[in-house]
């Protein structure tokens, strides 16, 4: 185990990040090339939240919130916590006294690969929590784990720096490099998707819309009417 | 695979439905004998949602919504979408585009035995869906599947024309043939609960009310003090 | 199986269970040394519910709640019922007529090792219910089971007269004998943590406040800064 | 619920059961266009058992095995029994004694969406059990169900004397019109493979045996060298 | 937490457990009313194994084996090691060095609500082991737990010296005080089986042998052929 | 999406990966600092199979195992093939021909994060398998992936060139920079534990071996009687 705390490191431009945010995480993920989305098990503790920002990681041990102390220090303003765990763990490692200590760092939201808790005080506080459970279990500070180290959080791999946007639909990372073109990509997929919500809302057919009938009839789809009796 | 699109298929009669839906799931799932609930994995995008309508079916692969989109156009006033998916998956299969267009036919709801995303925004437009997973992850249009043909989901198998009762207790599929004879129960079952539930909160036991005290005895049931000391 | 009814059994003293329901869940469970949580698996039916009581337990068998009906009678103010079940069970054993006996009777919440029904009607009636799973799924009256012997519900014994704290953070389950010093230790802890609170919200690092950078540094922990090229 | 009993079912044809049989649950799958495969979690209670019949099916309560019981009767050599649970269920409705009653009626195999216990007596026995779990937890014989209507196992709808392959890669369900045309596709597909094998195994690459390079390609894919620094 | 080791607990008399582990869990399962039952998700790391022994207890934390190392002293002949853990875990809390420590005391296997690793080696070792996991994950020595108070393992409430029957159908914990009763049973019902095994397999129907027909025609059942045309 | 085959990857020193292979993947997490360990979820399709080799990574998609075709080219003798997806999926993506080919060409073994089908094929060709789920179900040739590119495999950064040690504990990646030091470390450990396990085995308590007394009483053991009556 790396036991390292990385200070300085390098951060995705903020202004990308707000663009990014700007989008959510289903368009930005489509931009992406449908990669980096966290696995779904990650849920919103309170639905409605959205946060965008730039990655400090922690790699944490099962049922020990030790590394989370370690890293407000390493955190500015416009940064989201990623929590990474060395085996799949339930207990409430976070809670609102660090929510009130990242909040008043200017963090701007949690994901963490384990429990959380004071579940109601963060909805409150509408501190952005994006966790795999709740759960009162409390936790130890015994065994150190790393900062700003590469950490593998539901899935996606983290390095410290990297666009992080979660909302109701999920959490997705994207790379320092490939920041801007994702979200040039999006905002040109955002810009498209309102001329065919008026389409589809007058009636238009999607099949005629995207000019799906001939790939459809060439793939073999036939259409048959139901016979009359069963 | 029957890559196949059954049109102007036979619909449980919508008066029927809209009984069936007044009376909710459990209700109806009890008149039913107790047959025809999805398994309860499938959780309401929103809560407080309620839908009924007649079952249009779709069969559709893992991350592909190819045959979601040749869907809606075999869907009418009055429908209910119910996908089911050839092997698990959690995919967002599903959202706003597609809620758009399901709407202007006037469609009643979305069963998916899948993910979907634009969870926010579903619950903006007040679309009821009912899904085993909310997931920002996208999908391809690439292999057929097959729209009214019977397809299981959540469990269940769905012929198309079938009635389906979907609320937070969960969603219950019911036969043509069978939906009258449910309906009628269901009513009769819903009149006597409202004189139950008034006894009940009058101080009234349930093992009074459905005389169950000499069934226990028979069974067995014995009473007795708890020792003085543990 | 022990096919009886225990009556008459001792409660936690009910001005010791308000002081511990005032302190909640997270905080009760550090104050009983991290002990007594149930799994959480265990989610509160509708969010922000809060309960605290006296264990009146059940033994049920899957999809069978006729036990539950035979516990009402033994329920008195201040009691929560506190269901376990003999083998892993998603039917929704519990539903609004249940609740409505129960209100009746001035009991504080259900927690169930299970499914229940009527989430919608249990939300209005603001009844609040800790359960596995939501489901429509009825349930029969043919096996007997035992009321108010000690029973596992979700991963914690619980025996009658127990002290019981539920809210959003989970359920934790408190022996009488224990409750006396629980509730004083956690109004201990409780108190120290509102300076906490302030020290961290004006910016004080929870490294300096719970002085760790020592013990940090004795463990090992190095900081370095991020290298010019990634 | 149909609380019946369907005598005297039509049956695939035996000789057709046997040549899906030999085939395998996996070619069978692929010959039938990819569908008729139960969910994964039904595993083998031993490895290396295989069993193709036809399906007499049995729709039982969770922890009620009362209906198997009723089934035996409607068994015959050469069938294979399908039993459905209509909630989610793992208790060991079935054990040595049932094994032995379908043994001496000449039923090939049992597939359960529910648990089984006497695993070893069944392993010695070497009758062929694919279940959802093993366990020891007996069952009451309380409640009606059905014997010989449509079940849904496992994902699959399953109508009495469809054609059942099952062996260590799952369980496949095919419908008695199209057992002929399955397996001849199958055994075509399986002819075809022997060549594809012995290619493979002289160091032929699937890229060009199945003449890929063009369509991967055309998709867009690029081959690069690694940099020399990483 | 009870950070405390209790010494020279009262044990089931070991006899009255010898006769236990010869009937089999399953049996005793059925013999105890089907209570007593762990959860089927503990799993033997290796088919075929079989111990029966008396409670030897352990409280641990997750992913720390301190206490198992501690409750190694107080192990006599005829024992079984039993692990509980205060939060759900997976991590390979114990291996084939502490096998071989327990097989040097005479203990007769090993129950663990977590992972255990050296799985190759134990089924070489033959030392029984029952687990929710197999992972090769290495544990902490750092936070206390209990030796020899009661524990919940999975889903069943174990106290020091109980009897505990495990075998490849799971794994059964009976009480110290009905130890006797449950081996008398349990003998019973299995010299019942094999009268009961010899007719099954000669070909008498179960529905005769348990003499079912009245109950099942009295609960409504109704045979039927299948109609010509499906 | 990179959709991009990367050539000519810099791998671990084969001398290493053997001398790491014999250490087991137990130890070799263990003097990794215990990291690197893949969930255990993943498991081997054959009990007792060992692989130990260089990672060639593949990219794949839900169902979709084109990739893997892709990846066999880039195979050489001592590579082990490693596939992650980019969502949940337990379709077979891998049979027994791809098997031929890869032994073909010298391949060691395979871990993939979703499932594989002939199952029984792979254990009578002896090439060992760790997948998440035996499936057959067969997948299409639709969506480009990549090919060694970093992937994440059951909770594991897994790049090019590393190396990956699996048995029946499980599965365990090491960096390429740091293998040399891992070997070291581990055949120090495996030393060390032949000693260790002949005093257990002799008698010796782990209490005293690993002089632990101390700090359990300086940690607050305390050790008690169990009390006359319970």
């Amino acid at each position: 185990m790396k036991t390292v705390v990385v200070r300085n490191i390098k951060r995705t431009d903020a202004e990308l990040v707000k663009r990014l945010g700007a989008l959510g995480a289903a368009t930005v993920h489509e931009a992406y090339g449908r990669i980096g989305l966290m696995k779904p098990y990650l849920r919103p503790v309170w639905a409605g939240g959205e946060a965008a920002g730039t990655a400090v990681t922690v790699l944490a041990h099962p049922g020990d919130n030790w590394m989370i102390h370690v890293a407000v220090e390493q955190c500015k303003p416009g940064d989201i916590l990623v929590v990474g765990c060395s085996a799949d763990n339930t207990d409430g490692m976070f809670g609102d006294l660090l929510a009130t200590s990242l909040m008043a760092r200017g963090v701007t939201g949690l994901i963490i690969d384990a429990g959380v808790r004071d579940a109601k005080s963060l909805r409150e506080m509408r501190f952005p929590v994006w966790s795999k459970a709740i759960s009162a279990k409390g936790t130890v500070k015994a065994t150190l784990g790393a900062v700003n180290v590469p950490v593998v959080c539901a899935g996606v791999n983290v390095r410290p720096g990297d666009a992080v946007i979660a909302d109701d639909d999920g959490v997705v990372v994207i790379g320092k490099k490939e920041a801007s073109e994702v979200a040039a990509k999006g905002e040109k997929r955002r810009a498209e998707e309102e001329g065919k919500r008026q389409q589809l809302s007058s009636g238009v057919l999607g099949l005629d819309m995207y000019k799906m009938r001939e790939a459809l009839a060439k793939a073999g789809l036939v259409y048959v009417d139901e016979p009359e009796s069963e």
